[in-house]
């Protein structure tokens, strides 16, 4: 490449002010790095009037005309950082078409049309990168491409939603009810006006499709993904799960089964000894477990300007030094086979059930009977009766290990109860 | 490359064994990465006649002479698992200069000769990779030296030495001496007979000394470094710290000031809530501050067969598909420069001690006027009389912030004293 770099940035919201941040602040690190200078030479906008925090020394050419954007060739490398899908959608595969190498931190675009984009990306001889997809400034994408890449993945499990983590963690640490753990996020900026991506674990499910593709080498449908959000997230389980020695965290998780891979998003119990039990706040991390390296685990700021302009920037790094080797799928065979996905229903590991009951005789005989009908061992059993709630009085259940859909049709039975006050509560436990 | 790669490896103790399961059980599935069969075609052993655990599929001519390993040039990289520094001196030199790649894991040749094989790999336009030379499994050289390449380093923390670690584990969880520890460390196989390099901080001062070339690119000499061991550390300090909420951990540590940087292995005090206080046993994890991602840490098993040997792998399979890009210097420029040096005697922190008395009134008072006269403002103290110990009464400080020098100093006019019956315990507090 040329001793100069020209970027074509689309977007320049919070990550590409951050991209422009460094390549201002670091600009002579990056030269000992590279021997280039990276420069921003044209930015695509929605509003050329909204007034910008920081403006590149390269004074690049502003619009907000898609097309006149993407005419202008005049450039090396396309760093996609609008969000959304439709329309990065159509300028990243314009700008392969062109032969150019793209670099973006849409976890989204990637999750639903990333095989389409790498197949689109390995047939022009150009790289697709992605780095700041998944865990802001983390760098798992390298790290499950390359360093542990002679390695088969047993399983992966990941906190991999800033948001959620930091609500999670102020209900547990400050006692906040998940409404106002969410507002107060909504104000310090770390939650979207709507975050239904975020509390709903649609986000994290995007991420986990790119980081089952990475290891595995296979695409797993985001629509066959077990997800649930932390939305009903009550603060008394929070407390209880303190109270036993637990965390709850919101988990993305894939684990390797002889028969194919288990995957899903859903908020759990980590014991307090959990190495993800200790991430928190707005923190990411992950655990990859390897078979030749055990675990690893890589934990830092999950999203942010500057941490994500990081990842951002060593993918363009990465592409001005390896600029003739950029397949980025880490696999010379054909990535793109749909993996075995296998029924989340069938996973067994311990649980956590919350009866909300009305306070009379042989409750807790009927509630043991019927985990004793659907073969589910209790290991413990809460109750408190000078527990004060809205409804009734809580009993809490520590099981042995028991699979999901057990547990789903046990609870099922329960409901129908005349003394359950509330729809049963119910968690996995992480071992 | 063509498509076998053959691999020449001298050494096959631990991590040489390590590498040859991996290459056996994931031989498929590296396949599948690199499109190519990397085999073992020859292997350098001191003892020819030693009972080996397992042999490699592909029958590799063992020999235990260096001149027939050199000469027979028909392979494709040198694996260097040796150790020691004269012998893997001459052989990767040699491999070098024949244009042949190089993957090492010896981290004190690479501490003490790093400077002169770069110089040469890079002349020779050959690779000289290390990933497994520091943190075994976890992958912090290709994480500095690409991922966050884009970063200013403020500073990076380690613990890097898992026999050290798992010493300090053990006394601080089992109550165990030091003696009892390390026998036990010894018995389980984490430490050598000869446990010097890894309990007087040679081992942990080896890798920093690469960590800062990774993450600066500039030599820092290893006889500047500040290195003090864990033979003298107490029980009893080891209690202190838990009752005041820290725990004591060998660390690695390289600090950027503004007019150079500042590095040593040392066992300090880390904060309970200190993500690092959590890293327990043979684990290592680095943390590393950079100025656009913050802190990012990564963390796993920093020794034994299998990880070191996938990181090892990692190398090869670095070199294979980036055959022609293979500066492993991560820097364009010169980074053999050497680093301006600060003296640890300047650094400022905050203070445990722990002084051994007589319990004679007016000892609190001498005390602390001494701290007085050199100005370490003291935070917190406690005297115990109910403390039996061999020798008189433990008085413990913690001070505020305060230079190592002022500390020194202090520590030298105490130890006059004719009521001080041990030598005064100081270690740094991490913040």
């Amino acid at each position: 490449m040329k001793e100069v770099v020209k970027i074509a940035l689309a977007g320049f919201g919070t990550v590409g002010t951050g991209l422009v941040k460094i390549l201002m602040e670091n600009k002579d690190w990056i030269k000992r790095r590279t021997g280039k200078e990276i420069i921003v030479s044209q930015i695509l906008v929605k509003n050329l009037n909204k007034p910008r925090p920081i403006i590149p020394q390269s004074e690049p050419i502003f619009t907000n005309n898609v097309d006149e954007f993407l005419q202008n060739k005049d450039w090396d490398i396309l760093v996609e950082l609008i969000g959304g899908l439709e329309l990065p959608y159509q300028i990243i595969s314009k700008a392969i078409l062109f032969g150019k190498h793209v670099v973006t931190a849409n976890k989204a675009l990637l999750a639903i049309k990333g095989k389409e984009l790498l197949q689109l990306a390995n047939a022009k001889n150009v790289g697709l990168y992605f780095e700041a997809s998944v865990g802001g400034g983390i760098p798992i994408v390298q790290t499950l491409k390359e360093s542990l890449c002679a390695n088969k993945v047993t399983s992966i499990s990941g906190i991999l939603n800033g948001t959620a983590n930091y609500i999670l963690t102020e209900m547990s640490q400050q006692g906040l009810s998940f409404d106002l753990a969410l507002k107060q996020a909504q104000e310090k900026g770390y939650a979207e006006a709507d975050p239904a991506l975020d509390i709903d674990g649609i986000d994290a499910a995007h991420k986990l499709v790119i980081l089952i593709f990475l290891a595995y080498g296979e695409i797993y449908p985001f629509e066959k993904l077990w997800i649930k959000g932390i939305k009903q997230v009550d603060l008394l389980d929070i407390n209880f799960a303190k109270e036993l020695g637990y965390i709850l965290k919101l988990i993305a998780q894939v684990q390797r089964e002889s028969n194919g891979l288990r995957a899903g998003v859903f908020p759990a119990f980590f014991p307090n000894n959990h190495i993800l039990s200790k991430v928190d706040g707005a923190f990411n991390a992950i655990l990859v477990q390897g078979n030749a390296t055990g675990p690893v685990v890589l934990c830092g700021q999950g999203a942010g300007d500057l941490p994500t302009g990081s990842s951002v920037l060593a993918d363009i790094i990465s592409l001005i030094k390896h600029n003739s080797q950029i397949n980025n799928t880490g696999f010379k065979d054909d990535p793109f086979q749909q993996a075995k996905c296998l029924d989340f229903m069938d996973w067994e590991c311990k649980h956590y059930f919350r009866f909300q009951v009305k306070d009379k005789p042989g409750v807790l005989s009927s509630l043991s009977g019927v985990m004793g009908e659907y073969n589910i061992s209790i290991a413990q059993a809460i109750q408190k009766t000078q527990t004060k709630t809205k409804q009734g009085v809580p009993i809490v259940f520590l099981s042995h290990r028991a699979k999901l859909k057990q547990v789903t049709a046990a609870i099922n039975k329960i409901n129908e109860f005349d003394f359950i006050l509330e729809p049963t509560i119910h968690y996995p436990i992480i071992e």
